[in-house]
């Protein structure tokens, strides 16, 4: 295989990506190459973490982005070395998000001069558990080194600015009852008949659609487990429902956990996990430019994604790059190589001002 | 050890079956002596189906009682052999039930011109998985050998007759919705928020308390397992409910499934299994005399047991015999030679007429 070359084009370095595999935990060849020519850079200082690098511009301008994007894919499935096939490069990972990596990599070779300071971020593990991302580790070696007054991740969005994202909390709502022989119903109280009321809140909620930073969120609370029941001859003692709240991000994790312990508050609440959302940010200077060179309306991502640990930072985020998001993780995972041109034009021509 | 002398009292006669052990499946053994010592008694005719026994009078009297028992017991726990202090009798079994057997024994040893002829049935396997019950396999052997006009089976009642008993069905009500991410719940249709309507449904059931041949009987229809969820990202489409239904001895087990499947009309049911439950039979002859010698006010029997197997063979039983059946597979488990005594004598009174 021949070395990574920055001077190829986008549509090249993506396919050149895509065929050194970087399965989640096996990034260690792929962050080596990366490393290696973001060294022959000069405007940039680069530090590496495990599989995950940053790179910086030093320039003291008033503003700083982080332009960040994970090098892991998920398994290959047949779908390595890539191919091309009418302007369109299929490959794993083409899409998510080697084809976003590979913009990174051109404005960091050739935007030399930006009119922000820019912070160039690789990371791995995304495709696994949350506590093996690169990302979140960063946040906790680094945080400093990730500090910017604004933050894309070129994930796959169809070239639209999506902003921020929505927080996701679980909880276990207990419903207590009493146990008795099921030949003898009235001696017990049944724990499962008695869920019905968790449910008939459930129901009635009404979630709010909060306008933040000007994108329109929308909210959900649901069940998403129930589970009940001793023997099939015994009026079980206990019912838990597991619902989980989606919430935008004007309410932080603690807010969110407080409202459903409220919604709940007959009932025993524990809190199973909680991931706070992120603020799109996109009335701040650098977010509002960056939304106009774009073009497009942006829309408030509903799912969490990586962003919210860029938020956990302080600095708001939004999701934007080249690829279709729906063909991620699929066999026949492709990325068309127009658009990545496209995004890496428009995004070279913003940073430069 | 010694043979089984029928000449002992009933309470050394009940000691001496508890201390040859016959844990389930382990019967041999036992069914061996009490198959010889019949075959001794003149007046029966002796039948034998694995470790199970069916002695009859063969008198051509106008009615024909079955007196039956389980000779098997739960393993034991240290409660072997047994003990007698101040008229007590521990040991594991004594109360559930060689107590019951040792007068069987008794009566089929003594009674030799009963005023109406008498089926003593001996059977093993009671106290595990429905299928290996030997009073079902016998009524599936020899049903014309069991025939009778009414049963008494001599599980511990405290001296009052539990007349027949109530069925019991187990069925699944499946509620069906549509899969979505949990970020766009508006996508999709939550099954388990659907299933609060099956929990109102059992909540507002109103269940009969009928009176069959002069028992007050009381049923049941409750929930005894709830389960949904796909995971904690994930709009469920599919929510099931365990309903369990306890219906009294005037439905059959088919009207009993009929109703579950009209009370739940809406949904997917699935019947999972169901066993009809027994008439006491008590304005029948054998019974009215049966009740009147015994004494006492008969009762509804309201969980399932053994009668039912009469019952679906045509044959009114009722449950009654010596012992506390709450101290049934406790190591402690005892019972009053006393009264033992007592319903050896009142039993062998009412079969001489």
């Amino acid at each position: 295989m021949m070395d990574l070359d920055l001077s190829a084009g986008v549509g090249e370095l993506t396919a050149w990506l895509v065929d050194l595999e970087s399965v989640s935990g096996d990034e260690e060849p792929l962050a080596d190459s990366i490393e290696s020519v973001l060294h022959q850079l000069p405007h940039l200082t680069v530090r590496r973490d495990g599989n995950a690098i940053v790179a910086r511009t030093e320039f003291g301008r008033a503003q700083r982005v982080a332009l960040a994007g994970h090098i892991d894919t998920v398994p290959i499935v047949g779908n390595v070395p890539s191919a091309v096939r009418d302007g369109v490069l299929f490959g794993c990972g083409s899409s998510d998000m080697k084809a976003g990596v590979a913009v990174q990599l051109k404005l960091a070779a050739t935007v030399t001069e930006p009119v922000m300071d820019v912070t160039y971020v690789f990371y791995d593990c995304e495709e696994v558990e949350s506590d093996r991302n690169g990302l979140g580790r960063l946040s906790r070696t680094m945080p400093d080194r990730l500090a910017a007054d604004f933050a894309i991740l070129l994930e796959p969005t169809g070239g639209v600015v999506e902003g921020g994202c929505q927080g996701t909390m679980k909880a276990r709502i207990g419903v207590r009852g009493k146990r008795a022989h099921s030949a003898r119903s009235w001696l017990g109280r049944n724990a499962i008949h008695d869920a019905s009321e968790v449910l008939d809140v459930l129901r009635a909620y009404q979630p709010r659609q909060p306008d933040v930073d000007g994108l329109a969120y929308r909210e959900g609370l649901n069940a998403v487990g129930i589970a009940g029941g001793v023997a099939g001859n015994v009026i079980p003692d206990e019912c838990v429902v597991t619902v989980n709240f989606r919430f935008a991000p004007d309410m932080s994790a603690e807010q969110a956990a407080n409202h459903v312990r409220n919604v709940f508050g007959r009932w025993e609440v524990t809190v199973v996990d909680v991931a706070g959302g992120a603020r799109p940010g996109l009335r701040r200077p650098a977010a509002e430019s960056f939304v106009t060179a774009m073009g497009g309306t942006p829309r408030a991502k509903l799912g969490w994604t990586d962003v919210a640990r860029f938020d956990s930072l302080g600095i708001p985020a939004v999701n934007y790059g080249p690829g279709d998001p729906t063909q991620a993780h699929t066999r026949g995972e492709y990325v068309r190589i127009a658009e990545i041109e496209d995004c890496a034009v428009k995004m070279a021509a913003w940073l430069k001002g």
